[in-house]
């Protein structure tokens, strides 16, 4: 392995749902549902497959589903995005943040990202052999945000870029437009690019809303917009995202994405446009379900012992474990199957500075009810 | 776009297959079939998506993908792979390819390959920010082969890799054992590592075997061994490969691999695996079915005045164009579609040396023999 990848291991979700396939422990490690997609738009997949959309896609994604895509930015947004040559079809969001960060970041760049963070941002910044620079979010008053001095700090002549995660994974937050706003003046101001995950745009919760960093003045021309259908449609493994973005930096992703897979699957990728144009109230009982298992998760977890912290969106819910006599996260999920019998992630591996989150850990709400509520008797049995 | 990569813009295969959509011209340029893969197969699939296996799979893969392509190795080559450390299932033989040069190839290492190539090879190489030494293929008898004293002498202390694509694309080349053993002395020699494309394996013509490099004495430790579904089984837009190699290259691979895309789509992994186990008489008649498309395009080219190059394997032959009154193969591609209605690709692009290849053109014919007849009277109107 060459040095630059030699501080990665195994992604701690491989790691931790190989561990629950082991044990036999719930699984409320890696974000996936335990219930299928829209059954119209699994239909529409299966006749795909069966009308003979077997073979490669163009190569920037099949023009059906970038249209969706457009009219979907439209609609929710306002931000207008032609599909001829500012949408771009890739395997997953994890794919648009490797071409994305290996397609603009220089060796010795530096690109900032507010810890913790999805693992893959380190990653792909290091295979770019660019710094990552990262910007601690903290709870104030129960909810992670980062401090505006901090950030501006971190920025430095190298920096290049700011990968801006909301709704956040995995701490649930949904930045506010004020602090987007301090994100985007920053980027003005630099002449950064920002690189946005928005995985979880639709799964926001309380009424709170997801804003796009591309609707901020200013920013839809300097911004990498990248979502996918995986969240949305709880088709985790279709592994189908895009990226929006002006001309120049689609075309900049795509000369990285179609050497990293050429094309992503066709068959999903007709499916998740009718998904987009025809699917969108499936998603928002999706949203009220996910509310009220955040909720039940969270009342369990509370009465177990655990420090609940409230998130405003995605599927997971951030919890501190010392109020149960424990310090070390890590240690605290490796044994947390023989324990009691249930899978979480330490939240701790997703730092550049683990001790700022080593009693932290991340639990997944996007599992059925009864999932749920056993995997809550069981926690009860720690303390 | 970082410097590393401007010197690559949209692939041919991209850019000819868009040119085929807007001018209706009859594509013979980019490798996919117009005919469907192994029905059973295409059940499978939709058994998968009907019966909730769309969320995400194992990092490494579906185990029972894994198991397959374990027997498989067995059954064809008698190559015995571990299912549990010495398999990754990939998001194509494209990713594969662009994971295992990004984790074995430090900055400034040589990697060698055959030109010419297919094009992700030198993207991906340049990508790890390592350097391309390409070894030429060039038409002896009619088939495209190297010289071992030029291979031996692009061996430098640097050299860290060898790419070895066979059946070989785009020359239609299958490797001789003696070619192979030129290949896997030298390995051993410079303690290389060999890195495998052979998603090809099973279309070869006249008898002509497929030998994985693996298989030569020493070869497998030093191996890593890349195959796919989409050529195989006729569904190039699955977008599902994987790679074989002793658990130490296969830990490497995966470790990038899990930060490109995170996992490849898990249905897909389900019926390929049934195809594996079920559908190889199926492929014997697609390879059989190939050879005589082959011989109907071959005569058809050489009846409309081209200089025609017997492949014995793949999907492709090469052509010269000069008796046609041509000198320039990009040129003549691009004015294709409108001097005959058809596209091709130009052979010229995948040389580092292009001045080497200008006159060659590429024509692909795993197309229905109406279309392939259709294409051949069009051609005719060039001469
Ligand atoms: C690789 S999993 C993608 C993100 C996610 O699902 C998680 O954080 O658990
Ligand atoms: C990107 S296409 C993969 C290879 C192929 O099909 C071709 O060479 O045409």
């Amino acid at each position: 392995l060459v040095s630059r990848m030699r501080a990665f291991g195994t992604t701690i979700f491989a790691e931790m749902s190989a561990l629950a396939v082991q044990t036999g422990a719930i699984n409320l490690g890696q974000g996936f549902p335990d219930t299928d997609g829209p059954a119209a738009m699994l239909d529409r997949a299966v006749q795909a497959i069966t009308s003979g959309a077997n073979q490669y896609p163009p190569g920037p994604g099949v023009l059906e589903l970038r249209q969706a895509v457009s009219e979907h930015r439209m609609a929710q947004y306002r931000l207008d995005y032609d599909p001829a040559g500012e949408v771009l079809v890739t395997v997953g969001a994890t794919e648009a943040i490797a071409a994305s960060v290996l397609a603009l970041c220089e060796p010795g760049d530096e690109v900032i990202a507010f810890e913790p963070y999805y693992d893959s941002y380190a990653a792909s910044i290091a295979l770019a052999q660019a710094r990552l620079a990262a910007v601690t979010l903290r709870p104030v008053n129960g909810r992670f945000t980062f401090d505006p001095d901090e950030l501006r700090a971190a920025v430095t002549p190298r920096t290049r870029a700011i990968l801006v995660n909301s709704p956040h994974n995995p701490t649930g937050t949904v930045f506010t437009r004020d602090e987007l706003t301090v994100i985007a003046e920053l980027c003005q101001e630099h002449g950064l690019i920002a690189i946005t995950d928005e995985v979880y745009e639709h799964l926001t919760f309380d009424g709170v809303e997801h804003v796009p960093l591309a609707t901020l003045p200013g920013m839809r021309e300097r911004t990498v917009m990248i979502s996918s259908a995986g969240k949305t449609f709880s088709v985790t493994g279709w592994k189908t995202g895009w990226v929006c973005a002006p001309p120049e930096l689609v075309r900049a992703v795509s000369t990285v994405k179609q050497f990293l897979t050429f094309t992503a699957s066709a068959p999903w990728q007709l499916a998740v446009a009718y998904g987009l144009r025809t699917e969108l109230e499936w998603v928002a009982a999706l949203r009220a379900g996910l509310q009220d298992k955040r909720d039940r998760l969270m009342d369990g977890l509370a009465a177990a012992g655990f420090e609940v912290l409230r998130p405003s969106g995605t599927y997971f819910v951030q919890t501190d474990i010392r109020p149960l006599g424990f310090e070390d996260g890590l240690e605290f999920t490796r044994r947390l199957p023989e324990l009691a019998g249930v899978v979480a992630i330490p939240t701790q591996v997703f730092y550049d500075h683990p001790e700022r989150g080593s009693h932290f850990v991340r639990f997944a709400f996007c599992k059925k009810d009864e999932v749920i509520d056993e995997a809550v008797t069981r926690l009860k049995r720690l303390s």
